[in-house]
């Protein structure tokens, strides 16, 4: 058991007396997440600067059975970078280990700490003329390890995958404090399980990601961005489907916006403004990368999006003509959650359903919306490409009068009918944010008996005590 | 306890009268592999047609501790598809379950019974203008369901990576026969601990695959095929890094011959030929896929290769003129095997090193081959951009006199220190092939303690009672 200031002094003696948080001024940024709406507390904040240090406190809060609660940028949606509300447990921040440890651009390969911030890991690799793919509205903030434990998504995942597919190899502090070394950077190994799979996505429940090996890609040089409005999704649908057998490999992004969507981000995010005049129901921010022959590439966009226009299935289009250009399409985009936010009570979801279901899960969860809760306003934006929709509810300022306890009520009933529809559909209630806190209860609803046995093992075996991040996934 | 009759009648009711093999005639071609190296015997041979009947034998199996082998197309290089000598157990084949479930072109998905043959799976693909790009030799009678359980590599992973990168959902029976559904074609799915990822790769280990969800891809219509003389393996690392950077995600296959091999292909498979007259020692197959503008790829390779004969990292070249040509060129490749077992007593490895790091493999392997077996010749085809090499050491009839044990020793030896040197160098013993029995001393000696502990857990909290293909991976 802990002993109060004993065990603090144990941890301050591995990590050093300045980096022991204790006072709620310091431990407040670590206590709540990036929103404010999830808060915990812990016994304090604790940064160790290397995986020994890592190693050390974790076998310390084995001995004495003190939970462990891993953060990376605390950029979590759903409540799993924050500690639980009892306040048990230390919150163990990474963000000290922040190196990137090396590139190897001949092995297409970058080594950081977990702790690295995602876009000094994307410039390390760009200063190699190669690319690190991951891209993330809150990439300015968020920690490479966040973005392992997550299985982060993202705009680029259409091509490059998901955080799991650009996983190389892993350094990982078990539950018992032992360090699992298995940072490689081979492109196969087929040597026994694949246990970074098994920590990938995982939240800091199985492990805590120290370090990190990741894949590399040639660092594209060209761009060519589109915004398209299309009269329904089926149309874009059908755009997809001839972007991806046109240009394959080289469709970076496919981003569908509800016109309510881009209503309320030019409305609410200053600076925002429509690049497309006439009005639309929905509309497609597609882009294609590439290292070379950009202008023959424009002119092939150029002519599909012509031939869409043509035969119907796109309403009306602007392609960039410069990079600021495409900037300001992309700020669109990043402008999402700060429009949602502004606009009112807002409930978002992650989910995702077959490519060929999307219309259908509109169609579905719009009726059910307009059916039982008439006050909502609806808006989405959906990386098409991997099946993966936004949608959420907003009620306005006076539509509901909801607040803490009636707000989270309402919250639940939305997002049960919002989750019901996608798995109805053969989708998923979470595709890129994870479970966290928040989503724990969609979990026990949605997932086998089976699975959530698969589940229990995998956290028993790896985790016997369940001191690593409690109360997060299971 | 198996009770001989009772237990295989017991067998009988679930899966039929004609579908328990027991005389030596039917079960030979299930309990040994395919290049007669390794054999065992099982109680018989059990070929279940469903999920359904897969659970029941498992159940049945679980109830009497009975071991399970499961196998798919038999095509195992390191006895991971055979049963044990000892004759405890059952073989259960896949072969029945052999079906297409379903191509779904807009999703970019496939749904096939784990018995599938991979080139039918391809062939469905197709049928759907869409690629299924694993590509083994043993393409013709591998099982879609061995391509998942041993993560198979080949040659296009360079472009769309191993199986695990291709694995969408998987319905699995677990040990104690219970069937977990996670047959999904969903993009991102981050709700819970990823359990199919823990299957590929296991090799029948931990769970018993019967149904496979994977990517496809939009099929290429032109390819662009060279093979290239090199006077070093530097030369073929930096062409290799020109390629990249020049063809991106357009680059398929970049395969490395040693001269020898290249020889031996020639020499010993009937129907070869040399489409390069000098003698080099190192040659390079390379091939680009495209949709679409495949004259003018075909005109940007030549030119790449072009300047690599001007500056010298590239030594000779012959670039495919017709389909025909492309395919003389890839049959060399896939002649090696049969190359390798026609010169000798050949002992072929499968490790992996990073990239950058192959040159120091052949040079430190060649060096510790002629001084520790100077009988050995030595040959190698790599796939190169995958940092994976199969290093071969044959021994020619009379130059030494080893069969039986005496051979397995030397076969030992030479492993050993082959393995030795690609561990060294940051690399791994099993790159593509797996474990199977033939490589489980290797993991025993190259893998942490900690390592081997996680995987001792896995086993553990999947397969209690260690029925699972035992004998296999650990």
């Amino acid at each position: 058991m802990t002993d109060g200031n004993g065990f603090l002094n144990a941890l301050r003696d591995i990590v050093g007396e300045t980096h022991v948080l204790t006072t709620p001024a310091d431990t407040e940024p670590y206590y709540v997440d990036w929103v404010g709406r999830t808060r915990g507390t812990a016994l304090c904040v604790c940064l160790p600067a290397s995986t020994q240090e890592v190693s050390a406190v974790v076998a310390l809060c084995a001995r004495d059975a003190v939970p462990v609660f891993p953060q990376g940028g605390n950029t979590s949606s759903c409540g799993g970078s924050v500690p639980l509300e009892e306040g048990r447990g230390i919150l163990l921040s990474l963000r000290r280990m922040n190196r990137i440890l090396s590139v190897e651009p001949e092995n297409d390969a970058i080594v950081a700490e977990a702790g690295a911030i995602l876009v000094e890991v994307k410039a390390a690799a760009e200063a190699a003329d190669r690319l690190f793919p991951l891209s993330l509205s809150s990439e300015g903030s968020c920690a490479i390890g966040g973005n392992v434990s997550t299985n982060a998504g993202g705009t680029a995942a259409l091509r490059y995958g998901t955080m799991r597919d650009l996983v190389l190899g892993l350094e990982v502090v078990l539950a018992d404090g032992r360090i699992w070394d298995g940072l490689r950077i081979l492109r196969k190994d087929n040597t026994g399980y694949d246990m970074k799979a098994m920590f990938v996505g995982s939240e800091g429940t199985l492990g805590i990601v120290t370090r990190v090996a990741l894949k590399l890609f040639p660092l594209p040089r060209h761009r060519a961005t589109a915004f398209v409005a299309v009269d329904t999704v089926a149309g874009a649908a059908t755009l997809l489907g001839r972007c991806k057998a046109e240009f394959g490999p080289l469709l970076d992004a496919f981003e569908l916006f509800s016109g309510s969507q881009l209503d309320i981000v030019c409305r609410h995010v200053e600076g925002n403004r429509r690049p497309i005049d006439s009005d639309h129901p929905w509309y497609v921010l597609m882009e294609l990368q590439t290292r070379d022959g950009a202008k023959e590439l424009s002119s092939r966009l150029e002519a599909l999006i012509g031939e869409a226009l043509e035969d119907g299935s796109a309403a009306d289009a602007a392609l960039a003509q410069s990079h600021a250009q495409a900037e300001a399409l992309w700020r669109l985009r990043h402008s999402v959650s700060e429009a949602n936010r502004r606009h009112g009570l807002n409930f978002t979801h992650d989910v995702a359903v077959p490519i060929g279901r999307i219309a259908d899960f509109m169609q579905e969860a719009d009726a059910a919306m307009a059916s039982d809760f008439p006050e909502a306003e609806i808006f989405s934006v959906s990386h098409m490409g991997d099946g993966n929709v936004h949608y959420t509810a907003i009620f306005r300022p006076g539509a509901v009068k909801a607040s803490g306890a009636d707000a989270r009520d309402l919250g639940a009933r939305v997002t049960r009918k919002v989750h019901d529809i996608a798995v109805g559909l053969g989708g998923t209630f979470g595709a890129e944010h994870g479970i966290g806190q928040r989503y724990r209860a969609s979990l026990q609803r949605y997932k086998s008996e089976v699975e959530l046995d698969l589940f229990r093992a995998m956290k028993r075996a790896l985790d016997p005590q369940g001191i690593l991040n409690p109360g997060k996934v299971l």
